[in-house]
Protein backbone atom coordinates (compact mmCIF):
# COMPACT_ATOMS: atom_id res chain seq x y z
CA UNK A 1 0.00 0.00 0.00
CA UNK A 2 1.11 3.43 -1.24
CA UNK A 3 2.03 5.40 1.88
CA UNK A 4 -1.31 7.41 1.97
CA UNK A 5 -2.31 11.19 3.64
CA UNK A 6 -5.15 11.19 5.87
CA UNK A 7 -8.72 12.31 3.92
CA UNK A 8 -9.31 16.18 4.03
CA UNK A 9 -13.26 15.47 4.63
CA UNK A 10 -14.16 12.79 7.37
CA UNK A 11 -17.34 12.47 9.16
CA UNK A 12 -17.04 11.43 12.77
CA UNK A 13 -19.85 8.72 12.97
CA UNK A 14 -19.66 7.53 8.97
CA UNK A 15 -18.81 3.80 9.33
CA UNK A 16 -16.78 3.75 6.04
CA UNK A 17 -14.76 7.23 7.29
CA UNK A 18 -14.09 4.90 10.09
CA UNK A 19 -12.82 1.82 7.34
CA UNK A 20 -10.42 3.82 5.77
CA UNK A 21 -8.87 5.50 8.77
CA UNK A 22 -8.25 1.60 9.85
CA UNK A 23 -10.63 2.15 13.02
CA UNK A 24 -12.80 -0.76 11.94
CA UNK A 25 -12.18 -3.54 9.70
CA UNK A 26 -12.75 -4.43 5.75
CA UNK A 27 -11.28 -6.33 3.77
CA UNK A 28 -9.14 -3.95 1.91
CA UNK A 29 -8.96 -5.05 -2.04
CA UNK A 30 -7.28 -1.68 -3.10
CA UNK A 31 -6.42 1.69 -2.16
CA UNK A 32 -4.77 5.15 -3.67
CA UNK A 33 -4.31 8.45 -2.81
CA UNK A 34 -8.36 9.19 -3.56
CA UNK A 35 -10.14 6.02 -3.00
CA UNK A 36 -10.24 2.50 -1.36
CA UNK A 37 -11.89 -0.71 -2.36
CA UNK A 38 -13.11 -3.27 -0.10
CA UNK A 39 -15.74 -6.29 -0.03
CA UNK A 40 -19.28 -5.81 0.75
CA UNK A 41 -19.93 -8.06 3.94
CA UNK A 42 -24.01 -7.93 2.36
CA UNK A 43 -23.44 -9.20 -0.94
CA UNK A 44 -25.37 -9.84 -3.42
CA UNK A 45 -23.02 -11.80 -5.67
CA UNK A 46 -19.82 -13.64 -5.26
CA UNK A 47 -17.58 -10.98 -4.84
CA UNK A 48 -19.59 -8.17 -4.82
CA UNK A 49 -17.40 -4.91 -3.26
CA UNK A 50 -17.69 -1.40 -2.89
CA UNK A 51 -15.32 1.41 -3.91
CA UNK A 52 -15.42 5.12 -1.89
CA UNK A 53 -13.59 8.43 -1.83
CA UNK A 54 -11.48 8.18 1.25
CA UNK A 55 -12.77 12.18 1.72
CA UNK A 56 -16.46 11.66 3.14
CA UNK A 57 -19.46 12.71 0.70
CA UNK A 58 -22.96 11.93 1.38
CA UNK A 59 -23.74 10.89 -1.74
CA UNK A 60 -23.58 11.30 -5.62
CA UNK A 61 -25.02 15.27 -5.80
CA UNK A 62 -22.27 16.45 -2.99
CA UNK A 63 -19.63 14.95 -4.32
CA UNK A 64 -16.88 16.98 -5.86
CA UNK A 65 -15.59 15.74 -9.26
CA UNK A 66 -12.19 14.62 -8.74
CA UNK A 67 -13.30 12.43 -6.10
CA UNK A 68 -16.12 11.13 -8.47
CA UNK A 69 -13.94 10.25 -11.36
CA UNK A 70 -11.25 8.49 -9.29
CA UNK A 71 -14.10 6.29 -7.30
CA UNK A 72 -15.27 5.73 -11.02
CA UNK A 73 -11.63 5.01 -12.35
CA UNK A 74 -10.94 2.72 -9.37
CA UNK A 75 -14.78 1.00 -9.95
CA UNK A 76 -13.24 0.38 -13.49
CA UNK A 77 -10.06 -1.25 -12.27
CA UNK A 78 -11.70 -3.24 -9.66
CA UNK A 79 -14.38 -4.55 -12.47
CA UNK A 80 -11.26 -5.75 -15.13
CA UNK A 81 -9.55 -7.22 -11.92
CA UNK A 82 -12.59 -9.29 -11.55
CA UNK A 83 -12.86 -11.06 -14.65
CA UNK A 84 -9.05 -11.78 -14.47
CA UNK A 85 -9.22 -13.10 -11.17
CA UNK A 86 -12.78 -14.17 -10.35
CA UNK A 87 -13.70 -15.82 -13.36
CA UNK A 88 -17.25 -13.82 -13.76
CA UNK A 89 -18.89 -12.71 -17.19
CA UNK A 90 -20.31 -9.63 -16.61
CA UNK A 91 -20.39 -6.56 -13.71
CA UNK A 92 -22.49 -4.15 -12.69
CA UNK A 93 -21.97 -1.22 -10.81
CA UNK A 94 -24.41 0.60 -9.38
CA UNK A 95 -24.75 3.71 -6.94
CA UNK A 96 -27.74 4.60 -4.45
CA UNK A 97 -28.40 7.87 -4.31
CA UNK A 98 -30.56 8.91 -0.95
CA UNK A 99 -32.92 6.39 0.98
CA UNK A 100 -35.09 5.79 -1.58
CA UNK A 101 -33.22 4.62 -3.87
CA UNK A 102 -31.25 2.33 -0.99
CA UNK A 103 -28.56 4.09 -0.12
CA UNK A 104 -27.72 2.93 3.54
CA UNK A 105 -24.36 4.09 4.28
CA UNK A 106 -24.18 7.70 3.27
CA UNK A 107 -20.37 7.92 2.36
CA UNK A 108 -21.11 7.95 -1.55
CA UNK A 109 -20.14 4.62 -2.84
CA UNK A 110 -19.94 2.71 -6.06
CA UNK A 111 -21.21 -1.46 -5.82
CA UNK A 112 -18.90 -3.72 -7.95
CA UNK A 113 -20.96 -7.13 -8.54
CA UNK A 114 -19.49 -9.31 -10.91
CA UNK A 115 -22.08 -11.47 -12.21
CA UNK A 116 -21.63 -14.79 -13.27
CA UNK A 117 -24.03 -16.51 -16.31
CA UNK A 118 -25.97 -19.18 -14.95
CA UNK A 119 -24.43 -20.08 -11.66
CA UNK A 120 -27.42 -19.24 -9.36
CA UNK A 121 -25.44 -20.30 -6.33
CA UNK A 122 -22.89 -17.45 -6.94
CA UNK A 123 -25.27 -15.19 -8.90
CA UNK A 124 -28.69 -14.86 -7.44
CA UNK A 125 -29.34 -11.21 -8.71
CA UNK A 126 -32.17 -10.30 -11.16
CA UNK A 127 -33.08 -7.38 -12.99
CA UNK A 128 -35.20 -5.12 -11.00
CA UNK A 129 -37.76 -4.10 -13.98
CA UNK A 130 -38.70 -6.23 -17.48
CA UNK A 131 -37.54 -3.74 -20.17
CA UNK A 132 -40.78 -3.19 -22.39
CA UNK A 133 -41.70 -0.07 -24.13
CA UNK A 134 -42.69 3.06 -22.21
CA UNK A 135 -45.50 5.57 -22.69
CA UNK A 136 -43.77 7.44 -25.71
CA UNK A 137 -45.91 10.82 -24.97
CA UNK A 138 -44.85 10.49 -21.43
CA UNK A 139 -41.20 10.58 -22.41
CA UNK A 140 -41.55 13.22 -24.19
CA UNK A 141 -42.76 14.97 -21.75
CA UNK A 142 -40.07 14.26 -19.04
CA UNK A 143 -37.75 14.81 -21.60
CA UNK A 144 -39.14 18.29 -22.02
CA UNK A 145 -39.41 18.69 -17.97
CA UNK A 146 -35.48 17.99 -18.10
CA UNK A 147 -34.44 20.38 -20.44
CA UNK A 148 -36.91 23.39 -20.70
CA UNK B 1 -26.44 23.11 -28.29
CA UNK B 2 -22.55 23.61 -28.50
CA UNK B 3 -21.27 23.13 -32.03
CA UNK B 4 -19.79 19.67 -31.78
CA UNK B 5 -17.32 17.71 -33.69
CA UNK B 6 -18.28 14.46 -35.26
CA UNK B 7 -16.74 12.05 -32.40
CA UNK B 8 -13.46 10.07 -33.25
CA UNK B 9 -14.32 6.49 -33.12
CA UNK B 10 -18.06 5.32 -34.11
CA UNK B 11 -19.14 1.88 -35.57
CA UNK B 12 -21.40 1.09 -37.99
CA UNK B 13 -24.02 -0.81 -36.97
CA UNK B 14 -24.55 1.12 -33.34
CA UNK B 15 -27.97 2.21 -32.79
CA UNK B 16 -25.96 4.70 -29.86
CA UNK B 17 -23.67 6.07 -32.32
CA UNK B 18 -26.79 6.40 -34.37
CA UNK B 19 -27.86 8.33 -31.65
CA UNK B 20 -25.46 10.54 -31.65
CA UNK B 21 -24.73 11.31 -35.38
CA UNK B 22 -28.76 12.04 -35.21
CA UNK B 23 -29.50 9.63 -37.77
CA UNK B 24 -31.73 7.95 -35.38
CA UNK B 25 -34.28 9.57 -33.09
CA UNK B 26 -33.90 10.49 -29.41
CA UNK B 27 -35.31 12.95 -27.01
CA UNK B 28 -31.91 14.07 -25.97
CA UNK B 29 -31.61 15.74 -22.72
CA UNK B 30 -27.93 17.22 -22.85
CA UNK B 31 -24.78 17.42 -24.89
CA UNK B 32 -21.35 18.36 -24.60
CA UNK B 33 -17.79 17.50 -25.91
CA UNK B 34 -17.82 14.31 -24.92
CA UNK B 35 -20.92 12.88 -24.08
CA UNK B 36 -24.98 12.46 -24.50
CA UNK B 37 -27.89 12.32 -22.50
CA UNK B 38 -31.10 10.42 -24.10
CA UNK B 39 -33.96 9.53 -22.40
CA UNK B 40 -34.53 5.19 -22.13
CA UNK B 41 -37.92 4.64 -24.48
CA UNK B 42 -38.02 1.28 -21.90
CA UNK B 43 -37.98 3.13 -19.08
CA UNK B 44 -38.10 1.02 -15.66
CA UNK B 45 -39.38 4.59 -13.75
CA UNK B 46 -40.64 7.36 -14.82
CA UNK B 47 -37.68 10.02 -15.89
CA UNK B 48 -35.03 6.78 -17.00
CA UNK B 49 -32.19 8.22 -18.94
CA UNK B 50 -28.83 7.40 -20.27
CA UNK B 51 -25.77 8.49 -20.34
CA UNK B 52 -23.15 7.85 -22.81
CA UNK B 53 -19.82 8.80 -24.52
CA UNK B 54 -20.05 10.06 -27.72
CA UNK B 55 -17.11 7.67 -28.92
CA UNK B 56 -18.25 4.19 -29.18
CA UNK B 57 -16.69 2.02 -26.61
CA UNK B 58 -18.10 -1.50 -25.80
CA UNK B 59 -18.66 -1.44 -22.33
CA UNK B 60 -16.45 -0.64 -19.17
CA UNK B 61 -13.90 -2.53 -19.50
CA UNK B 62 -12.70 -0.81 -23.38
CA UNK B 63 -13.53 2.76 -22.63
CA UNK B 64 -11.23 5.43 -22.31
CA UNK B 65 -10.94 7.20 -18.64
CA UNK B 66 -11.04 10.27 -20.13
CA UNK B 67 -14.55 9.17 -21.41
CA UNK B 68 -15.80 7.34 -18.39
CA UNK B 69 -15.48 10.13 -16.30
CA UNK B 70 -16.73 12.44 -18.31
CA UNK B 71 -19.86 10.17 -18.66
CA UNK B 72 -19.86 10.20 -14.99
CA UNK B 73 -20.07 13.40 -14.11
CA UNK B 74 -22.67 14.29 -16.87
CA UNK B 75 -24.73 11.73 -15.14
CA UNK B 76 -24.32 13.12 -11.99
CA UNK B 77 -25.14 17.17 -13.48
CA UNK B 78 -28.62 14.98 -14.78
CA UNK B 79 -29.01 13.17 -11.27
CA UNK B 80 -29.32 16.53 -10.30
CA UNK B 81 -31.41 18.20 -12.68
CA UNK B 82 -34.11 15.00 -12.10
CA UNK B 83 -34.31 15.72 -8.50
CA UNK B 84 -34.67 19.62 -9.55
CA UNK B 85 -37.23 19.09 -12.15
CA UNK B 86 -39.15 15.96 -11.65
CA UNK B 87 -39.33 15.88 -7.62
CA UNK B 88 -37.48 12.64 -7.42
CA UNK B 89 -36.51 11.46 -3.90
CA UNK B 90 -33.21 9.39 -4.80
CA UNK B 91 -31.56 8.55 -8.08
CA UNK B 92 -29.76 5.20 -9.53
CA UNK B 93 -27.00 5.08 -11.32
CA UNK B 94 -26.60 1.82 -12.96
CA UNK B 95 -23.66 0.40 -15.52
CA UNK B 96 -24.60 -2.92 -17.01
CA UNK B 97 -20.74 -4.48 -18.41
CA UNK B 98 -21.57 -8.02 -20.48
CA UNK B 99 -24.90 -9.84 -21.31
CA UNK B 100 -24.82 -11.57 -18.20
CA UNK B 101 -24.66 -7.96 -16.40
CA UNK B 102 -27.82 -7.01 -18.68
CA UNK B 103 -26.00 -5.09 -21.15
CA UNK B 104 -28.23 -5.08 -24.30
CA UNK B 105 -26.67 -2.28 -25.94
CA UNK B 106 -22.93 -2.53 -26.96
CA UNK B 107 -22.00 1.17 -26.36
CA UNK B 108 -21.17 2.06 -22.93
CA UNK B 109 -24.20 3.63 -21.11
CA UNK B 110 -25.01 4.82 -17.36
CA UNK B 111 -28.86 4.42 -16.54
CA UNK B 112 -29.65 7.31 -14.41
CA UNK B 113 -32.84 6.25 -13.00
CA UNK B 114 -35.05 8.33 -10.71
CA UNK B 115 -36.44 7.44 -7.65
CA UNK B 116 -40.20 8.26 -6.48
CA UNK B 117 -41.01 7.12 -2.68
CA UNK B 118 -44.06 5.54 -2.10
CA UNK B 119 -45.26 5.95 -5.81
CA UNK B 120 -45.29 2.42 -7.53
CA UNK B 121 -47.31 4.29 -10.88
CA UNK B 122 -44.27 6.34 -11.04
CA UNK B 123 -41.79 3.75 -9.55
CA UNK B 124 -42.10 -0.23 -9.40
CA UNK B 125 -38.34 -0.95 -8.67
CA UNK B 126 -37.20 -3.13 -5.98
CA UNK B 127 -33.97 -4.03 -5.02
CA UNK B 128 -33.09 -7.20 -7.27
CA UNK B 129 -31.92 -8.74 -3.66
CA UNK B 130 -32.00 -8.78 -0.39
CA UNK B 131 -29.52 -7.42 1.42
CA UNK B 132 -27.82 -9.66 4.58
CA UNK B 133 -24.25 -10.74 6.24
CA UNK B 134 -22.37 -13.04 3.64
CA UNK B 135 -20.22 -16.12 4.41
CA UNK B 136 -17.20 -14.41 6.34
CA UNK B 137 -15.26 -16.98 5.41
CA UNK B 138 -15.75 -16.81 1.56
CA UNK B 139 -15.84 -13.44 1.63
CA UNK B 140 -12.22 -13.51 3.08
CA UNK B 141 -11.27 -15.72 0.43
CA UNK B 142 -12.63 -13.95 -2.61
CA UNK B 143 -10.66 -10.61 -1.28
CA UNK B 144 -7.51 -13.05 -1.20
CA UNK B 145 -8.55 -14.10 -4.86
CA UNK B 146 -8.81 -10.33 -6.13
CA UNK B 147 -5.45 -9.11 -4.03
CA UNK B 148 -3.04 -12.12 -3.73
Amino acid sequence: MADLSPPTHTEADCIFCKIVARELPAFVLEEDEHTLAFMDINPGTRGHALVIPRNHSQDLLTVPEADLTATVLAAQRLAGRMKERLGCDGVNLLNCCGADAWQTVFHLHIHVIPRYRDDPDRDPLRLPWIPAPGDMDDIKAVAQELTA
